[in-house]
């Protein structure tokens, strides 16, 4: 007998068909002689129906009375979801964040999960007794309802499957699984079998959006085999595990992400210590900064650019400007049409000649780099956004069809 | 300085604008040096939609998830209203009935409560927030959520002025307060300054709806002031009060309550012991019986009538074919088409003739009276339901036009 912890997203619990979709998969799982945990996040656009609502009223609301608000989405879920479970004839009870030991930090509408303390999960499985449990919310110490952030469903399976030393965590999605690219977009797209954390973790980061960061992060940590799957088939998805033998790919994936933009002040004076004032002064708002370039000075000056996600860039606009007039820099320029392509893959480790192949792809396809950045599994570029599909296919073509 | 429980329903916070409405009245009292605890229901028609929606998913769910499901109304309503409080300038919380320390039973979907620990509230009133607290619900002793059933949330309310010793509990509602009958049907109907608990309690019983029986029985327990007012306009409400010195009136009110069936058994022998036999069977079903007639016997027969509310008719039907198969009487007879009307007053008890007074009123309305019930302070007749609104004026226009 294992224990087995399964996520359903909001899509995958919208109306009352895909509730009892999602009854019908955990009470098979269930039926095989497995300990279920299942953790559900709020219906379809129920979250933004009632941030909306709450804006209506207030929308300088205190983020604790945030919290309170949205984390009445996933009580409509957990116990809708147990009611269809009933319904089947199998026994059930849903449990709210605070009722499932979702122990969080006090940070409203961002909290971290401290620790979860899984003693009436842990009761009610001894129970024999299916366990629905609110995703996406806890309690801080103040025992105030907190939220994780967007995402958050995924961070507490990967919680509760490591605070109970589960078998396995299978996250339900709407995509079958991890693509080498966005199989909406290109149409070679292949499913992995498998894949590391820390190829996920970029992955993750780079906009492909399938699995939660934290929650990989937190897998990783704890060691939590994790499998993607969709709610819709029955395909087997992508397991995600530390493993040092991967498949005999150079790369695992590519992926793009639009929500970026780009600042680059032009004419810094070529003293020491100019840039690291800059990226301080960013970091004190919260801003996190992505790519950095930095041109070879002429004239004693020198040009820093930089990314950073789209939304800030206002935030970000008024920080430079207050930058460049302290330091006396010429002037900004802001460019929100970019895009930004990466591959990943822990096969590049080893293997030299990654980054010359992808820039010979963009380069066949008569794409213009604009920056570049590398880490040790993980190639990115930032091109202009209208070649951006373009890229990836370009891309994945040259890796996974040659 | 004063502690004053306020509690509005869910139509004083159906909409936006609703809820700034109370926001107003709330910060109000607050800004004449007074903590305030606010109690407020569901928003509107909200927990009717989140019980269409679990009978979507299963109409035969359990009563624990059905209180998970319909208490997140209650979740929505006390974060929007303290969004708005804040959105006024004013320090406030909200907290959920098992924050606000409601201890209740565990009889899911009409909990009772057992105890309020308002640690928390009072935590929150020294650091001088206004407490906005979510009605209708508590926890059991097994860390479940529970709801106290329709109108649990004037319960709410007098339980926590109970547990604070609060100087005042103002119940806002969609009438300016009790009036001596039912001001929509009874255009000379007039408000009543002040009211007895006791009076109050008979006419809650019989349908007056205007603030929960349960409420006013534990604010008589606990000697908690009352006052029954509008959310919409200033005008001073009503006061529920233990009081010796009433208005020089003989009655207080008349009620009219149509929720009621009438069931009569024909031909019962005349033997001891049957009677108690029926109405041990109903009571074993949980079917209150209100009105008892028993007719004198004839041919070692006799005729019983009773009334139970409609809603328990098809149950009460079982139960009564069950008793005339055992017992042998002839035939049942069942009529839905009846109204209970009552009037009820502390005056009556010290006053000769209010019953003469109120069946000439009917006598000169032609209307027949079917069956009669009196209690110390209340007189209640049961009519066809055709009269009912008609009775109600000609003994209203009897007692407070003469």
């Amino acid at each position: 007998m294992s224990l087995i912890v399964q996520k359903f997203g909001g899509t995958s619990v919208a109306n009352a068909e895909r509730v009892f979709n999602v009854a019908r998969i955990v009470t098979e799982t269930y039926d095989k002689g497995n300990d279920v945990v299942v953790v559900v996040s709020a219906q379809g656009d129920t979250t933004d129906d009632l941030i909306a609502k709450g804006n209506e009223i207030n929308p300088n609301a205190s983020k604790r009375e945030r919290d309170m608000l949205v984390s009445a989405g996933e009580q409509v879920s957990i116990s809708l979801l147990a009611m269809a479970i009933e319904k089947l004839g199998y026994p059930v009870v849903s449990l709210l964040g605070w009722q499932a030991g979702f122990q969080t930090s006090s940070a409203h509408t961002s909290a971290r999960i401290k620790r979860v303390m899984p003693n009436r999960i842990r009761k009610e499985l001894d129970k024999k007794c299916i366990v629905v449990v609110a995703g996406f919310q806890g309690l801080s110490k103040y025992d105030d309802i907190t939220t994780l952030g967007r995402g958050g469903s995924d961070t507490s399976a990967v919680a509760i499957a490591a605070a109970m030393h589960a078998d396995l965590c299978q996250i339900y999605t709407d995509v079958e699984g991890v693509y080498t690219a966005d199989p909406r977009k290109v149409p070679n797209a292949k499913k992995l079998k498998c894949i590391s954390y820390d190829e996920m973790l970029e992955l993750a980061t780079l906009g492909a959006q399938v699995l939660n960061n934290r929650s990989v992060e937190m897998a990783k940590k704890y060691n939590i085999e994790l499998e993607v799957l969709s709610s819709l088939t029955k395909a087997p998805g992508t397991i995600v595990k530390e493993t040092k033998k991967m498949e005999k790919m150079l790369i695992s994936g590519v992926a793009k992400d639009t929500d970026v933009a780009r600042i680059s002040i032009i004419g810094v004076p070529d003293k020491p210590g100019l840039a690291f004032k800059l990226f301080s002064k960013l970091s004190a708002k919260n801003i996190n900064v992505d790519i950095i370039l930095q041109s070879i000075g002429h004239d004693g000056t020198k040009d820093i650019s930089f990314t950073i996600a789209k939304d800030r860039v206002d935030e970000a606009k008024a920080c430079v400007q207050d930058y460049i007039d302290t330091i006396g820099a010429k002037d900004m320029s802001v460019n929100t049409n970019v895009a930004k392509i990466s591959i990943v893959g822990a096969g590049m480790e080893s293997h030299a000649g990654v980054a010359t192949k992808m820039f010979e792809a963009l380069y066949d396809a008569h794409i213009n780099i604009n920056m570049i950045a590398t880490s040790e599994i993980k190639i990115s570029v930032l091109i202009d956004v209208k070649d951006a599909d373009r890229a990836v296919e370009a891309i994945h073509d040259k890796f996974f069809e040659s």
